[in-house]
């Protein structure tokens, strides 16, 4: 037996890291979702290399590839920024390829719960992101005068940094496209 | 932040649907796992058509296939045997790749959490079974007497029927194999 909730937002912007030694992410008009994610971003593919992140694994291990999209909420970068005190948490320097706006805790959706998208395209929440260091490090590099925010972006992010999906189902993401994020909360 | 949890398990048995028309497994001494499960089973490949399980997608769609392997616990088939006043229920009768003992709340692990196994093999647990007709039909033809016995064991394998898992790492399962079982619970 299972319960179904369904909820709404709204996608701010699509963004791809075309160059793979840089984290940062830049926002286009539309991307296409493939297995493995988006064709050409820095994090597409069906299998990785296992990091620090996946260390049930000996590290560089071929190993299934969860992290193929990472999206995060508009309302959550306030939040850091309100935290942190700066005027703009920019999602690109956070590694954004989806950003959502009209869910406030998007980082709290549980993992299988799906995001589907007017095209028919279908991502899956595969867990929480963590904040990283490649995500503090391209904040502190937009305010030289806060020498500690890297470390302060680390502690202000925990528990909003967002979620990471696989491809359930490729299809096209367009900006403005409305999605609907459904999922089934099975009784225990 | 986030809490390790660790369970060990032992493998009884692995086994395949070779012939993708029958749903009943075979038990066999090993099998190979690579990305989509294990290669000539009924439920291999990395994608899948959508059926009436992923109702958010039409009917035939192709999607990423989360049903690689199927796991039940040896303890769980022997509670719905006790509930169902059977002698015996075959885990291969569910269609069931992977057979652990000692774990007794198989179905209820986490989604994400990891089957590691000595060969280096990983699995990822993508959600609990529901029980289907087929393994209800599977159990009714083995008890020709008990004319109900499909309807009553979709009722009582409720809550008890595995898991089904993709393949996070390739690698050889063997019978006897431990098995240790990780999650990382989030705090929120």
């Amino acid at each position: 037996m299972s319960k179904i909730k369904i909820q709404e937002a709204r996608v701010c912007a699509v963004c791809v890291a075309t160059d793979p030694r840089h984290f940062v992410t830049a926002t286009v008009p539309q991307v296409s979702l493939e297995f493995g994610g988006i064709p050409g971003d820095r994090h597409f593919g069906l299998t990785k290399r296992a990091s620090g992140r996946e260390s049930n694994y000996p590290h560089g291990a071929t190993i299934f590839n969860r992290r193929q999209i990472t999206a995060v909420s508009l309302e959550e970068c306030r939040l850091i920024a309100k935290i942190l005190s700066i005027p703009l948490l920019s999602p690109n320097w956070l590694g954004a390829n989806l950003v959502l706006e009209g869910i406030f805790d998007l980082t709290d959706l549980p993992m299988g719960c799906r995001l589907l998208f007017p095209s028919g395209a279908g991502l899956l929440c595969e867990g929480r992101n963590t904040p990283c260091i490649h995500a503090a490090r391209a904040v502190q590099a937009h305010y030289p005068d806060r020498p500690t925010l890297a470390k302060e972006f680390i502690a202000a992010a925990a528990g909003h940094r967002g979620i990471f999906c696989i491809v359930e189902r490729p299809g096209i993401l367009f900006t403005e496209d409305k999605v609907k994020i459904v999922w089934e909360r099975s009784f225990r």
